[in-house]
């Protein structure tokens, strides 16, 4: 049996009961080498050496799971932008026969969200700004959607060392967007959430694209970013998107 | 001091580490009655009665936090369409001067997506189809620019006994979009997810609009959909959205 699971961004406080569980009962653990750090409590043998890409840690954890219980470990949510789809699709193809199990997790930007206040408090879209596997010709619309749908953003794998044109293209596109339309969009961002390193800032498009290198060089592959939609405010400083109740039973007597 | 706290879907078992532990410590908990049974376990006094409107209870919990440890709880994600943006706005408005903490949960679209197998494996849109406190057409636009961007949708607050007309709205425009562009989006409906009730139907636009009274029967205010995108498929009797690896390099090898 496969279970893939997510534990939460961070430390082990995000983690679920069902996937605490299920960690202390299986035979062994697969995870990314950098994770180790995370699930070295469960006393299981982890395995993290030589899978350097993706597919060869989900075939890796395919094949034991044959004969084993095996837990195939992500941070967050095992399905967004994790392995849970990959696991599915390689069992399929090339016949595993294995039972595979997802089992959900605390995703970043939720954690994010209750960091920054309650910024994802209304109708939102998550994006990620990988072009790795997605063209980014499709990205681009999306975030165009997101927009004119008015949705709050969640950015996801926002920039790395190498791939910092999504992330300029992205911000300057928000920006012009937003200046034809005389809006000021507010932006949370959060790096290393749940981790004892957490922090986090909150800005506007214009502030974030007049200080545009300090911005980049403060955003890594640890962060996330919440773009508010036009009703998101900040009120002692949290960044907050209203569901509507204040406006509608208060602020309008 | 107040949290505001989200609890996952369903069971305790779903519950982050986190939020468990502040549910230990804190000296009161306020909640919607429905949700008394989720709670008892913590042998804290609860507050429940007397607070239909989420204005009051919100405010009652904010007059306590004055003095008291106090948890405000919900179900899922306590941002996602849930009650932390309103304590905000009321801590504000009415200078409680208490402070506020989010403590995110796992959301209802997690854990029905693990339980469907990796529909949000991709960019994707949420959306309530509630109007009570969001315009129709708001709902529409935001429904339809999610079709454009093609995002994986999860729709929350789906219908009630006495708000039908959204869901079958939206049902109809996305079949209509979809057989323009021959497309059958594949669609999840998970029922009570997480407890001892769930269930999950997988379904296409087209099957659910040629059934619609059997599955208007079906879904309630405990359900969740998830409608797939273009590329979301079924595996093995689970719904798999691709991130792409497979594609990128094992398919087109
Ligand atoms: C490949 S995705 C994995 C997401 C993960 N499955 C989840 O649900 O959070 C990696 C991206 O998640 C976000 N992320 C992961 N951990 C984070 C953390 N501790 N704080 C902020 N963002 C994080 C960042 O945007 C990062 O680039
Ligand atoms: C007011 S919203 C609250 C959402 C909650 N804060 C969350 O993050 O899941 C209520 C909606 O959440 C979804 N929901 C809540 N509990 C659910 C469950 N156990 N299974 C499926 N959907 C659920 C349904 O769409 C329901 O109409």
């Amino acid at each position: 049996m496969l279970y893939v699971i997510g534990t939460g961004p961070g430390n082990n406080q995000f983690i679920t009961k069902e996937a605490d569980e299920i960690l202390k009962n299986v035979d062994s653990i697969v995870c990314y080498k950098g994770y180790k750090e995370f699930v070295e409590h469960y006393g299981k043998p982890i395995h993290n050496t030589g899978m350097t890409k993706e597919i060869d840690r989900v075939k890796f954890a395919l094949e034991k799971a044959k004969t084993e219980n095996i837990a195939l470990v992500s941070s967050g949510d095992a399905t967004i932008y994790g392995m849970a789809s990959l696991a599915y699709e390689l069992n399929n193809e090339y016949n595993y026969d294995v039972e595979v199990k997802t089992v959900a997790g605390l995703s970043s930007a939720n954690m994010c969200s209750s960091i920054l206040g309650a910024p994802l408090n209304h109708d939102f879209a998550t994006i990620s700004l990988s072009d790795l596997l997605t063209p980014f010709e499709i990205i681009m619309k999306r975030i165009l959607c997101a927009l004119e749908g008015d949705f709050v953003i969640s950015l996801y794998n926002p920039l790395s060392t190498k791939r910092k044109e999504p992330f300029l293209q992205t911000m300057d596109f928000i920006k012009s967007y937003a200046n034809d339309r005389e809006i000021n969009y507010i932006i949370g961002i959060v790096k290393n959430a749940g981790r004892d390193t957490e922090e986090f800032k909150i800005t506007t498009i214009n502030e974030l694209m007049d200080n545009l290198e300090e911005f980049m060089e403060y955003i890594d592959m640890k962060t996330t970013l919440i773009i508010g939609n036009t009703n998101t405010k900040i009120i002692d400083s949290k960044m907050i998107t209203p569901r509507g109740y204040f406006n509608k039973y208060i602020d309008n007597k």
